[in-house]
């Protein structure tokens, strides 16, 4: 594969970076098989990076009212209006492990007013989709509309928050020109 | 001064706070004279405020090519774009104290091209504005002509990184209906 | 104050122009203790001069359903949307005396729908937005929504006509590059 | 003809209105053979009225280096944008005659790119498209552009306040829901 | 006549063309007594204008829910908005004779929502507009509405194909410079 | 598989189609080993489907100065644009296939401008995507532009015409709802 992982800004090599981040490199590795480039990218600058990773897990690795799979609803949908490349593949292979649904992910990419979700996960999208188009319209009829399909208030939180912070990642994803790894094009389409 | 700090979510008593969040919220109350609203705001959820404002702080806080007065121009010209209240009042403060100028903010804020800037801080604010608004169109061409005004590749990072996180920033605070202090709207007004 | 009046045309000395034009002017500076720059720049035509001071007197001097301060709201509302630094920064000062509140221009410049207004003001600036940004779309509908305000047919005309005024004023202001004056930004920020 | 003049608002009498009005209505339907609706519309308010028409002339009537079929090109192409009827309607009528060209009015309403314009007269809509669109975006290069076609500045003043006035005119016929007059579709259609 | 009948793309000769378009040329030409430019510039490419016209007649020529001149109305709508000189003055020449009325076209082109419609072809043409111009966002919502004017199903797929066709339609005519025939500008505005 | 063809509008059986379209349908089968929705939704109206698939078939199927990939290239590209879920599901598998690339399909819906493609082809796509969303702005600088990379003027019909057609479909495949058949979201992503 002789793609570069990035085509804007140096990336540096593994064995460069401070252990903390090397550690969380290698740990991802085990796990995965490969790094995705969103890690190698962001380690250009270290204290970023930390910050980066740890709103990502603050929002998308803790105990929620939204499931996993749900969060990744948010990231894809929010994504492709942002036209991220990188977070569109990325996280629509996320997706379709964690929703076990092989078609989910292009559906919400595409139009996610057509995908196979449910009327309540419509509505965390119609609202992610608002906080990331113009969240300055955000208004209490938005709150009541979905607070109507069951949502808390904490997880209306956690859906502002991850279009939030996707609003950020996918910025970065398209300055630094990052670019998804081959591997995550597959994954989740084939069950095991 | 009877409201609130955020009409969304409630907003934690300082006492209630964890530790470490509670002593930084006392050193701003002592450095600045009052808490601003965002530490209230976001410490209804600590991890997230953490990496907030450690992610804050990596771009804010830090060395930089770019002086601190222009990263506040960038803050203000993308939030203005975004119709972030709080950000606009708060870092237009910040901006006009360390631009020592009690004009550029309000000049910024509502059309950053008639501003009283340099050329290169007009670059600098295009190429911010170009990622806040449509990041998937930054290209090659981008690169180049702000890299004729003599900013480096690390430069164009933080530009873009900042432009980024407050694009986050600016979500949180409008989906929170976070409030800007009073005190914000005179500082930097009258020269000390 | 070394800036130029305005960035583009040439502007007029006092003592060349016609009478009636000199003598508001010197109204103007005897009442303010400076010259908006709006009057230098535009006395450039002293016939457009005339009309277009005449058609402001009628809508923002005359007695109305609106108080001058909530005429001042729309003007300043609609400008901000307009990016037109002159009219924000002017009639932000207006606006600051009239209401007696120091907030309020700011809050409404950057997002009218935060700003600490009244249900009817909101009404009525989202009517005067819709003016301002797609007049082609008011219908019978909001004609009926603000109707249900308490506004009047002649205050609903008022608030249309102020909009579609500084729709002219706007432009003329941006492509003069007029400047506001650095009186403007500090007025009516400190109760008296 | 048993529509209204305007759906909108109270259309006074002629007899009911000042003199000096009165007589221009009437010196109007001498020359024409009809009263075109917007001086009926608008004299619902005799202040707004005087004012409107004086800024009207200041434009239109004068010498220019503008001709007059030229000033009325921008009229139509502007009030297109804005989708005006009454504008469109009454000024494409205007367009016809002193361009002698019954074709003009409706292409350039349509699509003015595409008309049987000169270069200069492109350059001249472009330029006031955008004041009529983004006047913020108004820069040096837009004047450097418009002035390699022969246009001096005093023509430039004369492109945008027509691009603003109309701005206003367009906003006020909105709201108001003026008809254009029967008489207006066919005149200038049909060589004499 | 010496303007080109479309600017961009060669013009074939009638006596050029296949039999089949040559006499479907002719037989315009009889009937209308000239031809308009559309056929002679999509006969560059015979097959697409076999289909194009195939398409045309399958849903402008057929018995349907909607009278011949609604469907014009469409055209007219939609074509306006794509800025599309040759569909709007041809078509608005059918529609003004298929509706006897000579003021309509031009009222539907600038701004529909002011035409002398009624409420049912209003919300024709809403819905037409938005498949035009949004598809993406037609939902359930956007069916009920349309539905409680008395359209079938089969009517709002006439609808929805009509604007669809003159989507592909005004996209060939810009493209190719298509030159509205001079003949239209004047049909059907004088009753015989 | 339990979901429908298409939401909107009644389907036909294969059964009871006109001939000359169960032949096709069967023929499509037989060779892809399933019946693309398409078909079947819009076989509802045989004169407009026989219409679509000759228009389809003039373009797609013929020689040309595009290879099959390129063409494929445009649909994908226009069809994310317009939010097409049919349109980039299954043109996209054609691309995968027809490029013999598993990766290209999906960076181009999601943000073709960071795909793997050539400087002709991103040319060729700058092109069709203007076409798509703002043909009335076409220009001979966009002719001139892409004529520099080697296209001939047939080449550019075929690239508009191919984007204008898949305007219409696209339309028409979001207002009838149709879902794209499972079958596609594999196609092409694993080497035979």
């Amino acid at each position: 594969m002789t793609q570069p992982i990035a085509k804007r800004f140096p990336v540096p090599s593994i064995a460069s970076l401070p252990d903390d981040i090397r550690t969380r490199l290698l740990a991802v590795q085990e796990k995965s098989g490969f790094v995705p480039n969103v890690f190698l990218t962001l380690a250009y600058r270290p204290d970023e990076f930390r910050a980066f990773f740890a709103y990502h897990d603050a929002l998308m690795e803790k105990d929620s009212g939204l499931s996993k799979a749900e969060r990744e609803m948010i990231v894809v949908a929010t994504s492709a209006a942002n036209q991220c490349q990188y977070c569109v593949i990325a996280h629509g292979a996320i997706l379709r492990i964690r929703a076990k649904n092989p078609l989910l992910a292009d559906q919400i990419a595409i139009n996610y007013r057509k995908a196979d979700i449910t009327p309540r996960q419509r509505a965390m999208l119609d609202f992610a989709m608002k906080v990331s188009a113009e969240a300055h319209r955000i208004s209490e009829t938005d709150f009541t509309e979905i607070a109507a399909h069951g949502f808390s208030d904490d997880d209306i939180w956690d859906i502002a928050a991850i279009s939030a912070f996707f609003a950020l990642s996918n910025r970065m994803a398209n300055v630094t020109a990052m670019r998804p790894n081959d591997e995550f094009y597959m994954l989740g389409r084939v069950p095991k």
